[in-house]
């Protein structure tokens, strides 16, 4: 779910086997579920490359850590594609202090938004403006927010059964809400944590800015920070808020795309991409977000080895610059796959495809329903395979996973290694590679 | 999966009401989602009853914590079933010591087997035989297990996409393995933990003697503790192991079931059970088994009231005893339904039942397929309510739920409150209490 622009691709291309498909899914589970390679390896890579984000000596070394892993694995060719990526820097840690002559003063656990600016290093302190959405704080209107911390509370909507849904009503919030608040004249924009824990980690992610507007701080605050300065302000609404960040933005940096190549025998012109993007926030391991589905699209290629499924096209590589590359290439790409959903337990696929397409893909589900995944449904697949879209009429899908725990550690500190189950991490592996031989083997994708 | 004997069971009879089924089951799900109490409840019972072994002034603790729960909930009666429960308590830590001449010394982390004899105050150090299994051991005979530390070192196999699958083919060198080795002579048995976990949490659970025969101190070590003595085996196979365990058996205690009751208008004579163990091995938080099954059973009364969904009749009460005193009771009994297999996010129900009743169950999961729901399979329902078999022909159920992380912590240190999800545990009382809901206004169960 976060949206840099570095990340680990795959490109598979199977040949046919003569064997039962079935056999083979069945084949692929076993192998992963015993497996302890793809569990050792993030374990390295959270441990050793902790808070990799963009354009951070960690993120260079997250690079060079899985090229190592496919130089090892004897694929046709491994090499990096260069990419510039947004270069920001988060400063010293974060300080928010609610001031109450009422009250006393408090410290509330925040962090700075991705590609906020800093308060200076003297901090800021201010009324604070409480509101539950951006229509409120548009209706309520200049007069009301100048000068203001404008804070935005609303909570994550628990009742959806999907915790994607719930995410995705209250990240407005963080997205365009300290844009709205900066339009309206607001001095700096407090977001609850879009998570769905009430702990007190802040949980961080990417805001927005007008390129010619006016920049204000903008900062996250823990979900029980968030509940705190709310009781507060009912209490004493003139409390003042004391913020302080020094994030700032550099100039663009170099990184790379890790690709990684099989070239196929039957069909070698036809290309099949898996992957996620390897970078993470730089507050936490990047576990679950997106350590995990790196590893597992890793992963994929050592069942392959182990399974003997010959002929194989992979790469890895990413994002805008991956598919801006391949279209100038002439590649012809036939799917994408990608994992960025958490390492949990695997349901089933989202997938983006019309028609024959969308059919073919859901009629794979028997063979996936003895592993618990039962949702082969239309919808998004994942924001770094999406480039691909811009340039081919292709099928794309998204691994679906048990979603209750992720926004609970989604960009915060909580995205540790220890949150990872061998299991988990194996089977959303498994089901990949399930999904990618199988499509491999339909004859057609047919038309959208 | 525990077997002791003292439980928390809620029976409920609930009226028909006159509105959509699946808006029902819907408000239901929005309700738990939401909710925080039984989470509330559950980090109470964790934290304040720990170790809460049958018998154990922590039992006590938490009969009485369950019952005053039930008492503020307006239910039309509350009150306690005696039971007798075994009482064996652990001693002083367990100790393991690896001596080899080659190797040198090295502690192993180990648990004692419940209801396991101690070793005396002294231990005892004797030779070691690896197995692999109870036949390798059989042909193996006297001559070769006499005098011996049987070691029983086969792991549970990973291939299973259910853990309980594993489980089952490796649990037999722990119930069974200690009384095989004792009557061929062994001091001691050793088994290694039956977990999916690699780590160096020994794993207990119960093992069974000969009333009449001769028993042995039975431990289990970690998995980490076994590859490490496996490994050294194979290096200097005249390697010794020093034991020490002072666990004992004392006369078997007074405990209860904790009956909680709602009468029903329609059919009052008609009793619908649900329940689970409130007991916990004693070197653990017991959250995951069962502290959650019961905390869910309980919430779904909050469930029904808050709904109000009228006319239930609840019962809370265990096992055995409760089996054979509501027969005494001439009660009739319905429909039975456990929750002991971890709280984790619910994926059907596994039903005991056969013909049209099997059918009528099954029949319902289209109610649940938007919760993630689909395995409505045939099996068996939980180990504390299998007793009311023994006089009635009824259908029971217990709830599955996702098996992936349940044997890195069952009947272990590391079974904490930090590993529950809020809602992972409120899916799972919805799911419970939307199935009692549909089961409720069936017309009929049909027949077997």
């Amino acid at each position: 779910m976060q949206r840099l622009y570095f990340l680990t691709l795959i490109l598979i291309w199977l040949a046919k086997p003569a064997f039962s498909q079935q056999a083979v899914v069945d084949a692929i589970f076993s192998n992963a579920l015993k497996s302890d390679v793809a569990y050792e390896q993030l374990r390295i890579l959270c441990t050793t490359t902790e808070g990799r984000i963009a354009g951070s000596p960690q993120a260079a070394a997250a690079v060079e850590y899985t090229k190592q892993l496919m130089e090892q694995m004897d694929l046709d060719s491994v090499y990096l594609q260069k990419v510039m990526v947004p270069n920001w820097k988060r400063g010293e840690p974060e300080q928010a202090r609610l001031i109450s002559r009422v009250l006393g003063n408090q410290e509330l656990s925040v962090t700075a938004l991705g590609l906020s600016v800093g308060t200076g290093p003297q901090g800021l302190i201010a009324p604070v403006l409480e509101v539950q959405s951006l229509e409120e704080l548009e209706q309520l209107g200049e007069a009301a927010v100048k000068g203001k911390i404008v804070f935005f509370n609303r909570a994550v909507n628990q009742d959806h059964y999907n915790t994607f849904q719930g995410y995705s009503g209250a990240v407005d919030q963080r997205v365009m809400g300290p844009l709205t608040a900066a339009r309206l004249g607001a001095v700096a924009a407090l977001v609850r944590s879009v998570t769905t824990a009430s702990h007190d980690y802040p949980h961080t992610g990417v805001t927005r800015f007008d390129a010619d507007g006016r920049n204000i701080p903008a900062l996250a605050v823990s979900p029980k920070g968030a509940d705190l300065l709310s009781q507060a302000l009912k209490t004493d609404p003139d409390l003042s808020l004391y913020l302080r960040n020094t994030s700032h933005q550099l100039p663009d940096a170099v990184s790379y795309n890790v690709i990684g190549e099989i070239r196929g025998t039957d069909f070698p012109d036809q290309i099949i991409t898996v992957g996620g993007h390897i970078d993470a926030w730089d507050n936490s391991q990047g576990a679950h977000d997106n350590g995990g589905g790196c590893v597992q699209s890793i992963d994929m290629l050592r069942i392959f080895r182990e399974l003997n499924i010959q002929d194989e096209e992979i790469r890895q590589t990413g994002g805008n610059t991956y598919a801006d590359s391949a279209n100038a290439a002439s590649e012809k790409h036939y799917f994408a796959l990608e994992s960025d959903r958490g390492v949990f337990t695997p349901r089933g696929f989202s997938i983006d495809a019309e028609g024959e397409q969308l059919e073919a893909l859901q009629a794979l589900k028997p063979y996936f329903e003895a592993y618990g995944m039962h949702e082969f449904v239309k919808g998004g697949s994942g924001v770094d395979i999406r480039p691909l879209k811009n340039y081919y009429n292709m099928a794309q899908a998204g691994l679906v996973t048990d979603s209750q725990r992720y926004f609970d550690l989604h960009h915060a500190a909580s995205d540790t290694f220890e949150k990872i189950n061998r299991r988990e991490l194996n089977l959303g592996t498994a089901a990949m590679a399930a999904f990618i031989y199988l499509i491999d083997h339909l004859d057609t994708l047919g038309e959208e």
